[in-house]
């Protein structure tokens, strides 16, 4: 499929920019041929203002219209072939396996939430039959904004997680494309085109827009049109759009989904039951897609004994004979180096393993083991920083008190995590992580997010800008609605789904009962 | 009951400021003898302090006991008898009559959440029992500062909507009095600190502090403890808030309802059929309170036509002949004559009834009626300022579309009404109105809001900074709540809301069905 690198704005190409930017085979760090073209601002406009104009007719598209979408969108995808893993794997060196389980993982995403459109359920339609007589139900914000991220060029991208959410919900999207895989980005926008040509919805439903620097998603953000933003990224390149967004004249929401640690407590009697398959199983989280997932397990904390030296040791050896495969791009790697060189630079840390990028033309850093004692973390909140990469640091505590001290001075994760054995008490400790992330792990790693309704993928600050919401899972939608309330409005008048007869037949809160039975 | 002027601090009184201010009458002008002191910035730290040590034993509080410590609240409040009638009618001229039923309106809504907990689907708890399993429910969020309104002493402050929410969720709560009604704001604190003293809550569960200017706010949103904000007020002050809030190393939410101008549309067969219905509900409507509602209808639209003037001039007679109440405060008088002021000064602006304070004793306004074209409302944003008292204007429309134009135009209220006739086509007028409100109101007026789980009382920016949620019906709780998963837990572990067996019974999604079952 021939590329343009033009930005696809409302069903049509568009390149007035004079900012030229090119796809890097991380692995050789060679340059692709394909010249992409940073949007520029008036191109930010034109995409803004389209899906204004969509969202007007939009907003009318019943659940199965929009569900209908979901599913072209899932069939486009598919329709890609194997070209769309060969670009990925060219610019993200993620290796095809994974970029194959990826693309189901996405189609797959997109096809729950036609379900989920088809049921019905998720309007959370509640009448109250008493005079006056109100009834409420969930509709689209209006235009969103979303960003994608580098490390999931499938499914935390173009047509990712949030883009599905979003269209579910009703909106239409601007999607601001991750610089790091441009080529892979323009295949997806020209099956959502496609997708939204073929299903007869609003061109401005669906754009995209390529940008090397950070101007284009200022002006996306910035641009009246829009009223809501997904992100998923670095911390502070969604703090930039959380305080952009708090700065217009009308703020809007931003659902950013940043860096986190994922704490990892380990109990000495875990430890002494099966000390060797925990540590099989973190060196596998800790380097899994050569570390850099959201929900990498970066910090563990246990307490100080031979079993925890012993178990480091083994860890750290593990670590050191793993293979060490590509970063994503020079910008991640770099920025790994300067996050290990900063905590490495800490007089209370030392390095066990690893600590520099590794030999080889490859953008590669080696897996990493630092250690430090849990005081030290309290101390001092540099120490927290992520490390986006094959790195873990271990911080050994004193006394349980030292552990429970260390966990209530943790930032807000996406994860936390607990290896212990049945029997333990440890009550207390799982109420101190669970204050700390939005999901608790019990005897398993936090990399591998399973898409199912009750997934929770967010967390306190600065893991997200919005705790309350999730960025995986169904509820994913309600970042993008907001409930209607409608009072004394005729029969014929309202939308389908609270109408007596319950002509959908979806599941409706009447008067304290839940029931898909008529008023 | 005897007066301290005191803050109300995890169960003590406490009075460290120099700062002194006094209850006045809005109807005679004169001063109290009661000082009440502004709380100093350690008094707010040691209020917020005792939140965050009271909710580490709040946070594993069941449903039911939670549930308790509500409906104790509503007891102690219908304990302290008349008295806290006849000192809210002292300080806010509101009458028994309207105080009476706000009264009823506050515990009712105390009790209200108390049904939610002890019902307990709001927990929406999700279960999938897949590999790995993932039961997910709502938990609090953390200690909760709370802003108590001017207009609702009662029903909207210390003990009132947004408090009664963040408690039911389990969140220690500091309320932010307003200065206009100190001595009723205590009256509430001594039942709030019995309540809680008499259900064996920790005593930093509910703190009041009193504050005559913005500091104490400023003081509070900027402690590390609090966890979300809860606000009722004016544009200025609840953007400040947010502001602020939002510049916080660690940013929090505010869930800020401010002011709105309530846009009501009147079609000429609406008014062909009920001219005169519609011009007493009107009035009745804007007169109701002082016109110091949130909802207030402060704009009417209709096309220009014979029966449009003859129903405004109806309309400005009825406003000159009803009388003028007592507004709640000078700081309300003065900016209720100010904006009246603004918007008068206007050249397409002209006055024809009220426009100025009335004769007497009290802090009072007459009633006032405003008109305009609809082309000037969307030309100057200005037109849209919310007029906090017994005011509205009226914009008239050359035809439908420049009608439609002028709703696209608005910014977002908590209400849009709609007055016409059925058979009409207003499918199109509905979905613009939609647009800019969270509650759409039909051949009805928007003041009065029924307390009902389908309410949805928010609506876009400027009307709230969250319309995503609402601060009135059953929904509000989710302010305070946020999801958190569970990855793999033994069952002895979970929380009993999501166990096997269901132990509470409570209505749960369990594998994609609705279930009261067990698992």
């Amino acid at each position: 499929m021939s590329l343009t690198g033009h930005n696809y704005i409302a069903g049509e190409t568009s390149a007035e920019g004079a900012e030229l930017f090119y796809s890097v085979d991380p692995r050789t760090k060679s340059r692709g041929d394909q010249a992409f073209y940073s949007a520029t601002e008036s191109e930010v406009a034109r995409a803004a203002e389209a899906a204004r104009v969509a969202y007007q007719q939009m907003r009318g598209f019943s659940s199965a219209r929009l569900a209908d979408l979901l599913d072209e969108i899932a069939a486009q995808i598919g329709a890609l072939g194997d070209e769309l893993l060969h670009t990925a794997d060219r610019e993200t060196g993620l290796g095809l396996p994974r970029l194959t389980g990826e693309r189901d993982r996405t189609t797959g995403q997109m096809r729950a939430f036609a379900d989920l459109l088809r049921e019905g359920s998720y309007l959370r339609a509640i009448i109250n039959s008493g005079q006056p007589t109100i009834r409420q139900m969930q509709f689209p914000v209006g235009p969103v904004a979303i960003f994608a991220a580098s490390n999931f060029p499938f499914a935390f991208a173009v047509a990712g997680g949030d883009s599905a959410s979003a269209l579910a919900a009703g909106c239409p999207i601007v999607v601001k494309a991750h610089p790091g895989h441009p080529a892979t980005s323009e295949l997806f926008a020209k099956a959502m085109t496609a997708a939204v040509a073929a299903q007869g919805c609003p061109a401005g439903a669906f754009s995209m827009l390529q940008g090397a620097g950070i101007d284009v998603g200022q002006w996306l953000v910035a641009h009246e049109a829009i009223e809501a933003v997904g992100f998923t990224g670095s911390l502070r390149g969604g703090r930039a759009l959380y305080d952009a967004a708090a700065a217009r004249p009308r703020p809007i929401p931003v659902y950013a989904e940043m860096g986190s640690i994922n704490p990892v407590v380990i109990t000495q009697a875990a430890l002494a039951a099966r000390a060797e398959t925990i540590a099989d199983g973190l060196v596998g989280s800790v380097t899994l897609g050569s570390g850099q997932f959201c929900t990498n397990p970066g910090l563990v904390l246990l307490e100080d004994s031979a079993a925890s030296q012993d178990f480091i040791q083994a860890v750290s050896a593990k670590m050191e004979a793993a293979p060490a495969g590509p970063l994503l791009n020079e910008a991640v790697a770099a920025g790994l180096a300067s996050a290990v060189e900063q905590t490495q630079a800490h007089p209370q840390v030392s390095l066990l393993t690893g600590g520099e990028p590794s030999a080889g033309e490859a953008f590669c850093y080696r897996n990493t083991v630092l250690q430090t004692r849990a005081a030290a973390i309290r101390a001092d909140q540099r120490l927290q920083t992520e490390h986006f990469g094959p790195v873990t640091l271990f911080a050994l505590c004193d006394d349980a008190d030292d552990l429970r001290a260390t966990i209530k001075a943790l930032e807000g994760s996406l994860t936390s995590t607990l290896h212990a054995e049945a029997g333990e008490e440890v009550e207390d400790l799982l109420g101190l992580l669970r204050e700390k992330a939005g999901r608790v792990v019990w005897n398993d790693f936090p990399t591998g997010v399973a898409v199912v309704p009750a997934m929770q993928h967010g967390g306190p600050y600065p893991a997200t800008t919005a705790p309350s919401t999730t960025s995986v899972g169904s509820n994913a939608i309600y970042r993008f609605m907001r409930p209607i309330a409608f009072q004394n409005l005729p029969d014929a008048l309202l939308p389908a789904p609270l109408q007596d007869a319950n002509p959908l037949g979806i599941l409706r809160q009447v008067d304290g009962e839940y029931t898909d039975g008529t008023v």
